[in-house]
Parts: structure tokens; sequence; C-alpha cells
């Protein structure tokens, strides 16, 4: 990015495959990026939280999260907020660092606070220090070159459905599977998180000790970085979600070699990285 | 619960309403509840995460948790995991803390390993230090009689859906939007995170001084209690919610004197909590 600042959407070359054709064209993938939020009061600095967002409206995402923890009481609170520009951070991260200076002449007791803190969800890196932190977590590259048959992928979403007890009767519910190479369901679970669904079923793998370089993961939701980074992480080859990826799932799933597709249907699915692995 | 072990589903009565008729029934909600994962190794014991999680599999969503994390490098390093009996723990949490003990001598560097931790997320709780915690954190009872009327409600989701300019090109965003009480848009706000989507709008209605509660709240997602306690925290007196509700989502709202609303499509809709406030 170096130093611009990221919009809420990017376009990639992807492939799209309906029955037997595969297509190359451009797709727009929805901008998935660290946000970290600093309160600042009285010459003092704290990072409280950090969270995967789409940029935009960056300042009223630290106000209302600060709103809904109820550090912030209203708007008069808060004396500013403005993107970070020390001369210590990398360009790449100048529009990823707010700071928010309260009204107060100094920071809310923090050691109390962040035991109330709810960290905004569905990032799957609320915990992170710093972005310094989540930077530093490298992928292990997949070593694969499993191919996978893209006709054993469209199948899998509605097997996967089948297999999803619980989903049928609540209709809340994320799965996360795992398939041998012939499409044939070897685990599944469920959760009402998707990062929870994925860790139960990597835990059931490491359990039982299977080697999942021979099969691939089926989840019922988009493919966040997060979710990619667990596929890589227990060494799964191909990732196929039933809803779309981010910009930096699709970066991050390229760069470790991890086959991921999306849109999974029953007639169709987009192939967003490593597409020469699928048949 | 009273120390019992919570089931991955929980009946609740609710109002169905498709057009003019609404009938009561019971429905199945999917069991939202937290998970403590505590590392213990030579006697130390430490906390290192905290998600809200379905009931099931328990053990394998901790064992899975930190083998994506690092900590579990295989099922050789795991001593064994449990379930928490120890005396002080509250009986109504006696299934939602699970020990990890390590087949090392001692704990691993968890303050740099901190840093490292993806806290599972569509949880919106992972910064917590414990359950009490979370436990702590009370809800103000939203101060409303305002009546919504149904019909209003019903076509809440096609014109948020509409107003959703990114999501049309990407496919994968959340929205969260304020409606006046006649249905009219007030704002909306999209991120790839839901939570997000919903801090960013509650935030612009901090901004613009707009008061929450002459209208309802639209999102594109499911609703979590987290979704509820934000709603909650900045007044909203109606939620919306296109796909379906926790159980813990639905308590605390019917505690919190917030009309809730799921699986709102264009003909009918499933009243959750206070459906006396809903015409």
């Amino acid at each position: 990015m170096n130093g611009e600042r990221p919009g809420p959407s990017v376009e990639a070359r992807i492939l799209t495959v309906a029955g037997d054709t595969a297509s190359p064209r451009f797709d727009t993938l929805v901008t998935e990026e660290p946000l970290e939020i600093r309160l600042r009061a009285g010459g003092a600095s704290r990072t409280v939280a950090i969270t995967m967002r789409t940029p935009g409206n960056d300042f009223e995402l630290a106000a209302g999260f600060l709103h809904n923890e109820g550090v912030l009481a209203n708007y008069d609170a808060l004396r500013g907020i403005s993107f970070c520009i020390d001369r210590d951070v990398d360009p790449e991260q100048r529009y990823n660092i707010v700071n928010v200076d309260l009204a107060a002449h100094e920071l809310p007791e923090l050691d109390t606070l962040e035991r109330h803190f709810t960290t905004t969800s569905a990032c799957g890196v609320c915990g992170k220090a710093n972005l310094d932190a989540l930077r530093m977590r490298g992928v292990e590259p997949v070593a694969s070159d499993a191919q996978v048959d893209a006709a054993t992928i469209l199948a899998l979403p509605d097997r996967l459905r089948a297999a999803q007890g619980l989903f049928a009767r609540t209709g809340g519910l994320h799965a996360a599977a795992l398939f041998d190479e012939t499409g044939t369901l070897v685990n599944v679970r469920e959760d009402v998180g998707r990062h929870n669904a994925l860790d139960k079923l990597v835990g059931a793998m490491v359990e039982a000790g299977v080697d999942p370089r021979d099969g691939f993961c089926c989840i019922t939701s988009r493919a966040s970085v997060e979710m990619v980074r667990k596929a890589v992480a227990v060494g799964i080859t191909a990732l196929v979600a039933v809803s779309a990826p981010t910009s930096r799932a699709v970066a991050t799933a390229r760069e470790a070699g991890l086959a991921l597709a999306g849109f999974a249907r029953r007639d169709d699915l987009v192939l967003y990285a490593n597409a020469d692995r699928f048949r």
C-alpha cells in the first residue's frame, strides 16, 4: 500500500468455475485490514484494542467502540480523533492506527477497564498487543502439490449442510468439516462462532492424528484472514468457503500456498488462490 | 443451569409473524456460553482465552485453539484436558472452564506468547480477563415503551440491502443501519465484521447526537449476545436481525427490555424478546 489510504475494496484476478468451464476475470474483494485504537489523555497513550476491519468510517468505529464500552459517555468526552502520524509508524500502517484524544486530563483506569473491554469480533486478532505483534506472525507455506478436483468441491457444501444436524434446527450455527480427497466427509464440527468451529475441527484432527494434507476443509462462512491462518497452521491444503473471502484472506492464501475457493454453490464456485491446484 | 451441563441448543417461547398473523410457538435456539481456557503446567495456571462458544467438543476447541496458536505442537505435548472442578467455581460456570494440562514442566513464556494469541472470534468478549469480569458487565434496561410496527420491520432488510453499495460488489460485508419509526433509513454502516458495522453506526449516532429511541436498528447478521449488549448500551429500543439470535442474545434482550426480532425476510419474521412492543 506504500502509505496510501486503503479503500473499502480491492480488485483481484480470480477464476470462476461453472460446470466444466473456468473463466478468468477480475473480482472485487472486501478489504480487511487491522485497526489499532489508541487512547490518549494528559500526555499518556495506550493501545486498547485491535480489530480486523474494513477501512472507512474509522473514527466512528473507534468512537462507537469506546462508547459501547463506557469509555466515551458522550461526544463531549472526546477532544479529537486522528490517524497516527508518528514518524516511527510504518507507512503501510499509517491508516491502520487511530489516536483517540480524551477531554479528560488522564487516561481512565485502564487496568480495571481492560477487563470490561469487548473486543470487536469476527476479527480473530483482538488479543494482539499491537500491530507489530500481528505482523510478526508469519505463515509457514503449505507443503503440498495435491490436486483438488473442482467437481468434488462443488458437492461439498450440500454434504456439509446434510451433516449439520444442529444447524437445521437453529439456523444459527457455523460448521467446519474435513473431507478426504474423494469428497467423503471425515469430520464435522459446529459452533456459533466460525473460528470456534474450525478450532474444534483442528482439535479433533490433532487428537486423532489425521493428516490434513490428504483432504480439504469446507466452512459454511466467509473466509477471513484468520480462517486462512488456522487452515495453514494445521497443514490443510485447500480451504473451500461457502461465502466470500476478504482481501487479506486471499493475499495470505496466495503467500502460503493454500488453495482457496469461495462462493461454493451447487453448480459454481470461484477460485481465489493457487487455482492451479484445482483440476 | 444450576451446574448442569449446557446443551448445544435450548427451547424458547417465540412468536412467528407471517403477514398479519402472529402465532406463538416454541423454537430451538443455538446455545451461546463463554468458555475460559486455562493452561496448566508444573503447578502454575493461567487463563489464556475466553470465547463465546456453543457447548460441545469443548476439549477439542481448547486443543485446536492452542494448536493453531503454536502452544500445542502435537498431541504429545498434552497431558490432559478437563473441566475445572475447583470448589470456588460457581456451579453455573462449571462447564464453562477447561484446564489444559501440558506435558511440559512449566508454562510457556506467556508474556511473549500472549502477543501472538488469536482470540477466537465472532465472540465479542475475547479481551475478558476471566468469566467474573464477563458476568460483572450488567446491562442497563432500555427505558422505552415505543411501539414497533411489524409491517414496517418487514420492509427493512430489503431497504438495508438497497443501501449497501459495497456489499453488492463484494458479497462479503455486514451492515448495521438505523431506521426511524416510519421505516426510513437514517444511517447505514458496513464492515467485514458485524460488530464493527454496529460500532461504526453507534459512533455516527454519538457524533450526530441522534436519539436512537425513536427508531430501530437492523443488522444483516445473526444476533449474538454482544450485538444485543451494544444495542442496549447505546439505547436502541428494537434490534432486527436478518438471521438467527443465540440463547444468550434472547435472554439478555428479555432482561434489558430490548425488542428483538430475527429471521426478518420480506414476508415473515420471528419475535424473540419483548414481543408486546411489536404491533
